[in-house]
């Protein structure tokens, strides 16, 4: 049987039983390969790097979505950066409030293996509320303003083509294309494993925005088993009290969820101290 | 650069670059092994199997002892079942109450092992306070009635040694052995990557028990990288509101920890809606 690796430059990673390559090409901006495995199904990765497997991405998906979604009051308009295996929109589609979501993904390919390889996953891409956008998300931000009431960061780690969306410029124009009562959510990397990433993106975080909060929660298949995101906003606090969060919505979305419940919801907030740490940047 | 792996049956796990193998041997019980690497320093495994690194030893000891310590309201005498490599039994001694612990370790290679490659780990364990007691726990705990304020059960996997701690019959026992007002924790293996293991313990101790609630935190090189502990007792419920946790206490156990705080404290019990699933055993 052979063995998928992802060693962290620190050296150590995740190793999964591999029975079937299903796919292997070079798009312009990435090598994209698909693998089967018995403990995960179908799994995605990019220049070798995990992204996406069929069995764990509930972990990733509801988490940088079901968090800023609950605390907006009324979330209608909403773009994700990245994102191309359709994962977040699948998430995003669940609340009723949505009327428009931008996708703005770069690599087509991506978008073209997940509707191939993981049905469950891109199976709300062709939904007539959103638009899949192939271009760089660096270009489209310029320029927009006000526009959206949730913006999601759901990109690759800060080397090849997602380095340039962990930038102060590239935030600022994010920020922009809030409305007022806006919320962002970058994925911010692995606090074990990824730490240097992680520092170096909050202290580009604190710059941009008045609320800065990562919350964290469980990712089997990335580095450390750990992960974490940036709650941002120039006016809506970390949602710390659960109370707080509607429970007629909370309540439903939980009800089709793995991992999200109310009581949840707040939790992912109170971290560790090293988190603590970490994200002062 | 040889990788050491642990691969579960399910057919995953975590790869780690092994520098230089220091130990090997076989006790009585199980194959005890060492070796030194880049990523986590010095990591012990037995039967092949991971328990303790130095590096990320912290995010299961505070676990295991912080959240029943901080919330017994006068941890005096404790009982640790295991723990041979003796983190438990220093994250214990920070407890200013503590007037003595009995830890009763089956393998006393795993404990000079320990005391030779862990350093840090094992630093408290010829502490006076500490009886080291080599032998059965199945054993020690028959007759044993009244004794103990906390019962922390940080065994092995339920194959080989320590499959009998895994059984109902143990578990009764410890119950006798627990004061008025007492608190037992076992670590209740990994949520994803041990699920069927986790629901086997849940389905025994919500036997034994009046409250048993599961608490999550992250564990970056036990299978799947997410662990779980069973809050159980049949007079203190679980501690799900924070603000009623000694805050004083609380907070000089904060300052020596890299993951423990008081919000945090709560926040293990408010798991994902599949981890609740798994603990109705």
């Amino acid at each position: 049987m052979e063995l998928y690796h992802e060693i962290t430059p620190e050296g150590f990673g995740i190793a999964i039983e591999e029975d079937k390559h299903l796919f292997s090409d070079k798009s312009p901006y990435q090598t994209v390969d698909v693998f089967h495995s018995r403990a995960f199904g179908n799994v995605l990765t990019l220049d070798g790097l995990m992204m996406v497997t069929e069995r764990d991405e509930f972990f990733y998906h509801e988490l940088i979505v079901h968090i800023p979604m609950l605390t907006h009051k009324n979330p209608e308009n909403i773009l994700v950066i990245g994102g191309g295996d359709g994962g977040t929109v699948r998430e995003i589609l669940k609340h009723k409030s949505v009327k428009h979501i931008d996708m703005v993904e770069i690599d087509k390919m991506v978008v073209d293996v997940s509707k191939k390889f993981f049905p469950t996953v891109s199976n709300e891409l062709d939904n007539p509320k959103v638009s899949v956008l192939i271009q760089d998300a660096i270009e489209f931000i310029k320029n927009k303003e006000n526009i959206y009431d949730i913006v999601l960061i759901d990109s690759t780690d800060p080397i090849g083509p997602g380095e340039g969306l962990f930038n102060e410029g590239f935030y600022n124009n994010v920020k922009r294309a809030l409305k007022k009562g806006g919320i962002v959510v970058p994925q911010t990397e692995g606090p074990f494993g990824q730490s240097d990433n992680m520092k170096k993106t909050y202290k580009l975080l604190n710059k941009v925005f008045k609320y800065v909060a990562p919350y964290c929660s469980p990712m089997p298949t990335y580095p450390g088993g750990y992960w974490s995101w940036g709650f941002c906003s120039n006016d809506v606090e970390p949602p710390l009290d659960y109370t707080k969060i509607d429970e007629k919505r909370a309540d439903e979305i939980s009800k089709t969820s793995k991992i999200y419940n109310r009581e949840y919801h707040s939790s992912v907030f109170r971290v560790p101290n090293f988190v603590k740490e970490l994200a002062k940047g």
